[in-house]
């Protein structure tokens, strides 16, 4: 399981003062103390860019890769953004994202396929609201892989972000368990081993933070991880989100073998 | 997810200094104790009971019944031991148990039969060595259902114990990981939802207490719970597994829908 900031976000004043001021030092530094604390991608979450998102987004994308090799995320609906974004990148990229709204599908599907670069697919409804269960969840998962299939994607390059929603929901618990019913049974239901990706910082969205809110995604980042979850979006800035984050990796990384032998 | 207090062990010398002077306060303070702490079983690790195992289980079932209604797991190797406490026991009990190992199917097997109680199955083989993987384990897992099955044991008293193994042996990460894929398999392998039960102590057994072995535990257990499994069996008196754990119960429990309406 791979840890991905979600910390560069233009809801930030300062990120979003910079980026109007083309100052790139706010960003950069964002992005260091990111990779410091143990990232290992960064979402660039910038918004619509409804003002020149050619040239926001070609901004937000040079300043960050001039101090990090990391992969990144472009995070945004705009599909005049996310096309400057992937012209500018050297690092590798992901488009995030899709889902059945016929907009996006039209927009964006036809631009992961031309820049031949990952993709996050969103188990929304055509409507964008989250399906109430995991096999409404599932049932999109299919509709989606078929877009993706028929416009050219290869499933390598496919995430799926089966949603986390608040656990302030009135279903909230009842959709978390759904969520990893969801990453549990993809590659089954697909019969291919699609990478997954979730926002962990949505189970807490909406609610006050405390100390249950904490241990609550304390508690549901190792179920993700040994539900097979791929990547964890995750502020990580917050140290002891990171420090179970990596011991699920290694718990759950088949590659590692020996306890002993690890840092 | 049920928590098991695994705290009562003659192995304290204070257990067993009780039972050998038959005093009955150390062991009902800590019961006491481990109830208060959120235990909702109570495991009773008399150790072989070598001289006088009726008597001696027989004081320490009552000394437990005596100050808690909650169920008890009587866990020793010895059948005279373990037929005492089903005798002296008014609480629901399980026997603590049985593996492929000649002897305790013989002698242990017929006692869960005649008192009709719930039995812990150790994936072991016959001569009590752990199984290199999760086949192995399965492969085990099958003939001990079969002997129970056979024995005229009803599906629903049978608990698998998947065997965590500790984290220091050399493919420690390997087996914690072939523990969950044994624990999320067992269910369709057998064709019933056969419960299981897990040591959450076994993890970090045999290295020195660090801050990251402590945190192998509480990523562990979510993975564990998300995995499907019934039963911890743990330290109840360390307050952060048990936080841990209880979280993990309110987001795997399928009776449990709401976050706001739980305490």
């Amino acid at each position: 399981m791979k840890i991905i900031a979600d910390n560069l976000r233009i809801t930030q004043k300062s990120i979003a003062d910079a980026v109007m001021q083309k100052n790139p030092a706010p960003l950069q530094d964002m992005v260091k103390r990111c990779e410091n604390a143990g990232a290992e991608g960064i979402d660039i979450n910038s918004g619509p860019l409804y003002r020149n998102p050619e040239s926001q987004m070609t901004f937000m994308v040079e300043a960050v890769q001039d101090v990090t090799r990391l992969p990144v995320i472009i995070d945004t609906s705009n599909p005049k953004a996310l096309k400057a974004g992937l012209a500018a990148s050297k690092n590798p990229v992901t488009l995030n994202g899709i889902s059945l709204e016929p907009f996006k599908l039209e927009q964006i599907l036809p631009l992961a396929r031309a820049y031949a670069c990952d993709l996050i697919c969103y188990l929304l409804y055509p409507n964008g609201h989250v399906p109430p269960d995991s096999a409404g969840r599932l049932e999109v998962a299919v509709s989606l892989y078929q877009k993706c299939r028929e416009a050219g994607i290869e499933p390598d390059r496919i995430i799926m972000d089966p949603v986390v929603a608040p656990l302030s929901w009135q279903d909230g618990l009842f959709q978390a368990r759904e969520v990893l019913t969801v990453i549990r049974t993809l590659p089954d239901l697909l019969g291919v081993s699609v990478r997954t990706i979730a926002g962990l910082s949505n189970l807490a969205a909406g609610a006050q933070a405390s100390a249950r809110k904490h241990l609550a995604e304390q508690v549901y980042l190792p179920m993700l991880a040994a539900s097979g979850l791929s990547m964890a979006l995750m502020n990580v800035l917050h140290t002891e989100p990171v420090r179970v984050a990596r011991m699920c990796r290694l718990l759950s990384q088949e590659s590692i073998f020996t306890w002993e032998m690890v840092p």
